[in-house]
């Protein structure tokens, strides 16, 4: 049951136009599992995709298992989806309500590895970015394994507390932090990136009040284009982001002024989200870098961490897209970045999280309107808004055989509005109702950015650790819906 | 301090060019109010607006009191900003923590009224749609007034239920209702909207584990645009919603087939949101008129309804925009519907519940980046999404005097992504720090699909009636964000 090999009926889906570039790649094929691990599967390329043609040979591809990205979640030769060891199917079973989330461990685990490989030999904070899943139960896998945290609001520092991160190891982000969100970032001894002038004078009256030295960071915008959707690109001289470049004499003055209160550790930026090359991380270390020797030659030699962000996307189309890896990520910028005795933090959210989650759901009914096939799923917008609100992309497959002619189906939610779309004109096999659906890659950004809309209850959380799952959030309640509300 | 006059520093907001056409009045001018109440308050026209210039004119607009629109919510002469008899900094200060929702209950009854108004002398029901706030205490009010309910979601029933509401008087909609929610309303004896094939087999289904006849419309896709965003257009033909019309005889004939179970009393159409027309409302009508007299001669006597759904826009621009009143929108369908001797199901949320409500905020810091100046307020995407998610305009004001000079302003939240912006270049005096802001016309679809993304509470909301205030639900703890998990 482990083998890994292509389904010939794997349902193909071809992405609708989008505000931005993908980048293609003409290989096709599959990866091979070893025994006690899934690989990723790869599907047929996007061209004989929007054919519906299924490739029906089996290929093995040489990838080293550095460069090989290993997924424990995938499809057996029947056409069941797995989770590491078990069987979706029979977790929906058990679980009996859908949709709710489901993630794996292993994958999770093997994740913060890659970059963990990735900063060896050097000294590196991989900051995992809470905002994109703030689930407890991860978050303390996170922790144990060693990662730090980034941290946009005075909630997710409570959190990373809570999940035992060590709090020297976190960064306070964020463009409008309030005074209670700086003092407890100063008492608790976060790093603080210095967002504006404002910014800094909340943080300076903070440490005051606190009695205690801000270790700060100053945030700066490099302007370069990160090339994705411009709802996540946050490094472009229009950002709502970061300093004025032209004003940082102005910074480094106020910043010595006030050096009894503060100390200045190390620059930082944030490119933006979903970023598939790493010629964009690149430039922007370099601009960086330039950056760290106007401010040390200015005098600040207690400046020792060049922070570049977040940002690496992934492979939400599952068409062996070549994302770059964290490896790779690090690679272009690691000599650099030593030769300026500099301490690397780095602040993956998506490329840690996103692929370990799934939504799975199930079929309420097929219909048509005449012009359009629709297949009703119990997940909605209210579970996964990056389809509308980004026009973002996941993958949606069913996590049984389904053995149907593949056809074009919108899959949406039962949401009282047309933005409740999960996925449009996928290529699918016709489910009968009641079939399990899982919605793909939604580890990051989905539950973290959940409502309740239309009264929905948010969803159960649910980990899969080898053979066995728990709850890791249960689902809400209509009487959890109320209990806010005066009665 | 109840007369209400033009305010001259009134900051004026232009509208970034959106998806949709927006329809302009050439008038401008103010209401002026009654001792005992406020009227709207007209702001310049947009033209002026664009060059920073306001009328220093005060006009008397000549207006019946039917076809003025009454606000409860407006400025003074100095320039404070009033909820009812209350100023809302007064509130701000005792509430304390920001941003929350604050309601006006007087707006909320009157724009009820408006609806009965509109509807005397015919039979109609009024079935406010509670997806667009599902506040309890606002529940009540418009339960307590005779109001019905429109439904989209098993929860929605629970709560309509416990909010007092008549449940003959509540329709369940939604494309994707499950068994759960369909035997539910069988056995409340709802109304319910038959959406598809599917649907109307799962409502037989449940009217037969009920043991109860399904009282049911067909809901119809009369294929019109309403001219307003994708993402709320849900009558046209691509729309997940609504029957094949080239399907009605399969419908009829499967309804006569278990004529044991089912009831066929009405048909249904919604068009979708923010319409700023009544031709369109108007053309609707006749298309299912024809429908109706279809269904009729097919032998189905019991059908009694027509439901055209909800939709009516409301002025979120306050430039004085032509927005048609609930009168002016029955009365141009008034005639047929009699003649048909049909009884009208309306199903508004928007028009009833979106001029209640404001955000109330508080300003971090004003901040430059080189090229364009924010305004960082507490308020976020995670109260207020309709501005990301479809491009939607909320007006935005300070609730204090402030006499510096006008200049253009992105107003945005703390949250860390581009997509957090509550307003684009809107000409504002230069807040400082702590000054309260108001976006207003947050009634509808604000709290309902507000998020904890980036660990943010939710906000408390609050009542005003009269000269009284209070919580109708409070804001949400760190507790409370995690008493879901497994801890
Ligand atoms: C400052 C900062 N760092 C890190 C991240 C994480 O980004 P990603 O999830 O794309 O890795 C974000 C997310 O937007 C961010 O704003
Ligand atoms: C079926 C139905 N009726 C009524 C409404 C309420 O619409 P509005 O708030 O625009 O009046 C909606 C909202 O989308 C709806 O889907």
């Amino acid at each position: 049951m482990f083998a890994f090999v292509p389904l010939c009926h794997l349902h193909t889906q071809s992405r609708p136009s989008s505000h931005f570039h993908i980048q293609k790649d003409s290989q096709s094929g599959y990866f091979v599992g070893s025994p006690t691990r899934f690989y990723q599967a790869r599907l047929p390329d996007r061209k004989n995709q929007k054919h519906g043609y299924c490739l029906k040979t089996r290929m093995a591809v040489q990838a080293s298992e550095a460069e090989t990205r290993k997924s424990y979640i995938g499809y057996d030769k029947q056409g069941f989806l797995w989770c590491e060891e078990l069987k979706v199917m029979d977790i929906l079973e058990s679980v009996g309500t859908t949709p709710f989330f489901l993630y794996s461990k292993a994958q999770l685990v093997s994740n913060f590895e890659s970059y963990l490989d990735a900063t060896k030999g050097m000294d590196a904070i991989i900051g995992y970015a809470i905002k994109a899943n703030n689930n407890l139960s991860l978050l303390r896998i996170l922790s144990s394994q060693g990662s730090g945290a980034v941290l946009v609001s005075g909630g997710e520092l409570m959190l990373a507390e809570k999940a035992g991160f060590d709090l020297h190891k976190t960064v306070l982000n964020g463009n409008g932090k309030t005074m209670s969100e700086i003092s407890l970032a100063v008492t608790k001894g976060c790093l603080i990136n210095v967002d504006s002038e404002f910014d800094l004078e909340h943080i300076i009256q903070a440490s005051k009040q606190v009695g205690k030295k801000a270790r700060i960071l100053i945030r700066i915008n490099p302007d370069i284009d990160p090339q994705v959707h411009p709802y996540i690109s946050t490094g472009l001289a229009n950002s709502k982001f970061g300093i004025r470049n032209t004003h940082l004499k102005w910074f480094l003055d106020r910043i010595k002024q006030e050096q009894d209160n503060l100390v200045l550790v190390g620059v930082h930026c944030h490119l933006g989200s979903t970023i598939r090359q790493v010629k964009i991380f690149k430039d922007a270390a370099t601009i960086m870098l330039d950056f760290v020797s106007v401010i040390r030659k200015a005098g600040f030699h207690d400046l020792h961490y060049l922070n570049i962000g977040g940002g690496l996307g992934i492979d939400y189309e599952r068409q062996g897209d070549a994302i770059p890896t964290p490896g790779e990520l690090v690679a272009s910028i690691r000599e650099k970045v030593k030769e300026a005795q500099l301490t690397l933090i780095i602040e993956p959210g998506r490329s840690i999280i996103g692929n370990t989650g799934m939504l799975v759901s199930r079929v309420i009914g097929v219909k048509s309107n005449g012009n359009k096939e629709f297949i009703v799923i119990d997940g909605s917008m209210a579970e996964v808004i990056r389809p509308s609100l980004y026009d973002a992309f996941h993958w949606i497959g069913m996590i049984t055989p389904n053995s149907e002619e593949l056809s074009k189906f919108d899959v949406v939610g039962p949401i009282c509005e047309s933005a409740d779309f999960l996925g449009k004109d996928r290529k699918l096999p016709r489910p009968e109702e009641g079939n399990g659906m899982a919605i793909m890659d939604t580890g990051a950004y989905c539950y973290a950015m959940a409502s309740n809309y239309n009264m929905r209850p948010k969803p159960a959380e649910i980990l899969v650790d080898g053979k066995q799952w728990k709850y890791i959030r249960r689902r809400e309640t209509f009487e959890d819906m109320m209990h806010l509300c005066d009665q």
